[in-house]
């Protein structure tokens, strides 16, 4: 039965038109529609509708036969959505009314009895809840194939050297898969948290009805487990005026997005000629007819700029739902569009980032020239006195000598010849100074987590068992 | 000729495609793709074409012949865009390449002589402020439309008196007029905020090339003449680069939904049956089926919630376009859809709040009801008192007496015997007594600008005369 | 030993001053500084360098008897700021060199030897992270706080009927508690997302050093216990750059302050005349000196206007992260002042809104009044026809001839004579007619999480049990 | 006379505390305190009273002798302020009460006489505005002084060849100085923005008393001209209740922030060892005590980040604002923080922005060298054989092949013997390939605006002529 108490999802011009003199303005029926928006909610619209009638008849509401009629039909109206023969009315504003509406021209007036115990703001909230929730599994295997490109990457790399930055300043040799595998990391947690927002949403709306619940003696359990929500929500006003689960799934989705925007940052600077550590595959770059070495990194700029379109659309949820007083109000029509391009969008970037990382070539030719520049060692020449026994204040002078005498010779720490150096401390060894390329520098660096190769292939094991 | 420095915007398939082995991914192609963006730019893309070939051919750069060719052929492209025979063609990429490539098709080789002495990055520039200023011009004539709605509101309710609130407790009479023209006050100014960002928008970017200018004798000044910009851009790297004009744009827009979020807010509370001061139009409200007196503020609730996706629309640009190198990257195509959704959407909204407030029926029987509840007019008996020479102290400690005899009373301060109220202070007249109904309260408040009838019917006027 | 790599951290003047011809313009080291939010992290610093000094005693790095004195020395530098003795130096800029400075004060050159297998850049990354990590716990408790306040508003008031509300059009009844509910469900999903943001944080970098970990044989699953971290971060350039988590405690802020900001809006409402629902406790509120009724929801509104802080924190956060290459920019001092004026801001927030509701009073007469106002009961009409056997569409006529006949009669439904009601439908019983009143309606609105009174009294059961 | 309509405002202890059972809770004090942020509005609340008490006396509201004491106690205020002496009481909560309750101290009860036809909504209202207004003149003057740093780099590099870059590849030769002088553009607009905003502004709320004007024959234009507003705003309750010049304000400084952002980038990109193309000063980097040639640009990642408070305000302004009904609510004192804030911190930014690029050196032969790479000149031979008349296709396919030539050669084009050059095409010319260096494409692209030097001298002629 249709909930009057929700009128502004009334199909207006047949409901209620009596009582209103003029029905809605032209413009504001533009205004007020939806349903490009709620075309992405027929799926799950129509399963909602499935197992709310199927526990209709177990709760002896519907016959047996009225049950069976409507979940026929709904199947029809399903089969017609998926095969593009369904004809969306928009003088029916939303996909419940044309769900609805076709399944009465289907299977004539038993289609009212559809509505008995339920109402289109528990009905919305529920078709919402099951998209985000598919669309975060979506994004988590998604995110999962991102990890596995950058560990395919990583795999071969533990010893290839290329500078560490801080500042954008060449700072420590680290390996190219360590570089690859702190993307692994900030990817992981945020497959983590769309598991987290997943599990949180993960309640069933059905059956608050308006907002009050109904006297009909329905069984939210069951319909809850039908669409394999965890559980019924436990109060029937929050579950229609609930929308934080939208913007938990944005907040998410933009914590993601910023992590590839600082991705992109580096593969768009990595990809200049002055650095050229990584080549992108023609496929996910562009170039000119006439300057052939040339070659835009216009995906990597595109997840860049795209985590403004995911930014964005966490503001715009807030700004709508702020200061909303309970339960339904139109204004939460805005929220489905930002939700859905969020989503939508970040589950496109993530494909596009996983293929463009598992095509990139790294240069590590030219990361190991900047390795050695810039006496990125010269913190290993200081840890190796200390660790020799020198004082702290001592050792760091003679590390200051040494490359002051490197900038005189115009030679590299690893390279000073071992009389000069001894001529500035009697402590420094060959040993030492052998010890002072970029990759010997990155084998001592054996703390856990940190970038020597035993660390990588540690981590790149740890993560192959859980990725598969 | 085409400028191969912008080689991002190249048809990548027949251009460069030859030296790059792999042609983009199909998932990358979808990815860079922005035409649906791109084909709202359709007229301004031609429009800057046919200004550009004019100037091509007084310069001698083209040939008067030439010159013909492409002008025709460009006003037929124009005519098949406008009546829909136009085939836009997503291997295209974006509206650039389909105008010329579909020009190319009716006119042949000489077609790609228009691309002489411009690239797509000064063209694109050209056509997103083209499309913003006349989005802006449109938003300016909705604002004064608007205004108008208020005015008309407004006139002959100069008298009526409603309570003004802070907190949204009743705190002294105003008249609706008054109410009516604060909203005036505000659209002013936010049509104002349009009309400046147009006159800095207003300047031409066509010339600027791919950042550096040219080396052919083109005539700035009098491409930006036929386009009606003010001048041509001073800096042809600024030129490509600059998308502050978008920001400065969508920040106006933010701002005006802003004020109609506020508008919104007080229409919804006082569109329920506990205020009841307004009573919506049918064709901006919608009913319930069997709750006849429901009336749901659905056009102000869509207003109100609008303000999220502007100001998130704000948000993308900013971070879209934070850190961005000089000139063009590829981030910049995400700055078309939150410029074009923010832009386009508070057009509809003006529209909508036009037709809904000029529909709107004030129910002045409560305003009025409401408007001497609270004791509203106390300030004005301490006015009054202090007027007639009380010290401040004394007048404030006789008001507080006052209202306690009205408690205790249950009367409203008008109605109180005067007997009685000279039992508090023989300074309380008659004339005080009579003088504190709302509508006397307001009569008083003549500063400028105050809620007086003869300052509501100045502030009319003077409207007025600006908006015919 | 300092790590040189994290040079921005060094103390500048004595460290590289030497190099670099002149010092940093004031100005500059103005904007450099960042002691004012640093002081806040003072705990967690010391807390971290003991937790590293035990550690490098037990990893034989240092002697007992320096790891002692080290810490003996910590503790005293602990003990001067909480006391408030310890005197800040803006010149040493941050709060790891003040405290690392006073320690050296203290205990003389050894203080050196803390700095071993450490750099700034993990230093300050466990320090926000421990900081986080508290200030979630207690907005966490808070969360309780304010849903015990919630649950003893609710307690007793299962029956007492008040309108439920779409559109802030009176819908359907719903009680008092069932509405104290509706918040109960939205905080304790609020701390469910700051207990997942906990879990998610609680990893050390400490032992990343600058960001490729370190030589030194240090045991980082040590530190990470001391401090009560679940484990060690996997990765040491990701344990340097992350600030996802700083991210994501805002974004559950946000969320949150959303949540208070409808309740706030509900509240500021429910406060007028004209609705009258709350009564606001004179410690919350502000009066006028004359105007004795008035009661200004102050502490409601500064909530309401509180949810742009914290919204505009994760702005701020994303915009200063986005795009940011690693490991470590100086951008990233950015993100502290943010992070903390959320969390603070947000815990004050939640302190006050328990404080208000526990002390707010209903008025449950006002809620009454108006609960049966509006045929808020019709729709009870045509779920009881229906149930009852009468066909959807008959049952809906029925209802709203019934409704027309209360309009002529100027009374409410269950008002209506049984007689007159009869003469629409014979299927009306007198049963029917008492049934609806609002708390009739109530009591009938028994499904799972419904609005009737032992629903209401099992979501308090439910919650008691877990908040105590 | 302290208006009562604004009770929010009053010194509740004294004012209404004996109506109100119980004063506020401590933490509700606190919460409620907005006396940080008002204390920066002291001279405009003082300035704002002078004015106020001085028109009084010329309206015979106040006599001439008690004006005078009121002005000449409020001088006595304002120089306790200025010298430090002024005690601010947290319990008198905002300036106004503060400023007030000292001035009764100094001169007595005459001092309530001050509040006669205000109240504290016009004068927050009041001085804000002031605030604002002198905070964009610092602004407006801090940018033009940040344009001179950039022009004073620009001259006599008008021929200083640098790469003009898209997608952060080499595109096309620019100058140092066209580079220089785009920024002098963006800067231009932030200022023109800035005194769009001023000027928009620049009206005075002063005598709209608490919403509805006042019934004391005040003179607003006399107090607006005193304070320099160009005039009174026009209506009541949209001078009390409007805060948009707060949202114009921070967006026009976001917008700035963002164009700061984008030098920041390029900067902290220019300054790495990789680019070299530019060298902070000691004043603005920071170093590192053993890697002597490690600079790290602290200043510009500063600016970078601090784009991330700007947007973050203007968002919290926005939320704050949202659906606010009018006039005063206490949601409206969320708004000064980040007004505050924002202005401060661009201020700030704009001072060190100028002085770190007028303190910067640009390494113009790391420059010159990356100018000449990549081919960038490939379109100027397209361009020049176009020019000699050879069709489009024709001049495009030459230039392909000359680069493969110059790629098997391993010389840049100007470097082609022309014999080989010849082999490809006879339209080649020695010219011609003289005309490929980095220097001479600059020269050549003389269109208005374009990179050659005289259009960089003209530019800097026309900015010197208006900045001094």
């Amino acid at each position: 039965m249709t909930d009057p108490a929700d009128g502004s999802n009334d199909n207006r011009s047949s409901m209620w038109g009596g009582r209103f003199r003029a029905g809605p303005a032209e413009a504001m029926e533009r205004f007020n529609a939806c349903l490009e928006d709620d075309k992405r909610l027929a799926m799950e619209d129509v399963a909602g509708s499935i197992a709310h009638a199927r526990m209709l008849a177990r709760q002896d509401i519907l016959s047996g036969d009225e049950s069976d009629l409507i979940v026929d039909g709904l199947a029809r109206v399903r089969e017609e959505i998926v095969s593009g023969a369904f004809v969306w009315k928009p003088a029916l504003e939303d996909v419940h009314m044309n769900v609805e509406g076709r399944l009465r021209e289907l299977i004539g007036e038993v289609a009212g009895k559809l509505h008995t115990g339920r109402s289109r703001n528990d009905q919305v909230a529920t078709d919402i809840r099951l998209w985000t929730r598919a669309s975060l599994h979506r994004i988590e295997e998604a995110l999962k194939d991102a990890q596995r490109a950058f560990l395919s990457q990583a795999k071969g790399h533990e010893e290839s050297v290329m500078p560490g930055f801080t500042h954008l300043q060449i700072a420590q040799p680290i390996s190219y898969a360590q570089w690859c595998l702190a993307y692994v990391e900030m990817l992981g947690r945020d497959a983590s948290r769309m598991a987290d927002a997943c599990a949180r949403l993960n309640e069933s709306p059905l059956g608050a009805a308006a907002l009050a619940g109904t006297p009909h003696p329905i069984d939210r359990p069951s319909t809850a487990e039908a669409l394999h929500f965890d559980r019924p929500m436990r109060n029937s006003l929050d579950a229609v005026s609930a929308r934080d689960f939208c913007l938990e799934a944005v907040a998410a989705a933009s914590i993601c997005a910023t992590h590839l925007s600082r991705l992109a940052e580096e593969l768009v600077i990595f990809a200049t000629p002055q650095f050229g550590y990584i080549k992108q595959s023609d496929a996910y770059s562009t170039g000119s007819s006439i300057m052939p070495q040339k070659r835009n990194p216009d995906a990597a700029e595109l997840l860049r700029g795209k985590a403004g379109m995911v930014a964005g659309a966490f503001v715009a949820l807030t700004v709508a739902t702020k200061g909303l007083p309970l339960a339904y109000s139109k204004d939460l029509q805005e929220t489905k569009r930002p939700l859905m391009d969020a989503l939508d969008g970040l589950e496109e970037c993530l494909e596009i980032a996983a293929r463009m990382v598992e095509t990139m070539t790294p240069n590590t030719e030219a990361m190991a020239r900047d390795a050695g520049e810039g006496f990125a060692t010269a913190t290993d020449v200081a840890d190796m006195l200390a660790q020799a026994g020198m004082p702290f204040r001592d050792a760091h002078h003679v590390v200051g000598a040494l490359v002051a005498l490197c900038e005189d010779e115009g030679c590299k720490l690893h390279e000073l010849p071992l009389a000069k150096a001894q001529s500035v401390s009697p402590a420094v060894s060959q040993e030492m100074l052998d010890g002072l390329t970029p990759l010997a520098s990155l084998k001592r660096r054996t703390s856990e987590g940190g970038t020597s190769p035993e660390s990588a292939r540690a981590q790149i094991v740890w993560w192959r068992e859980r990725l598969g």
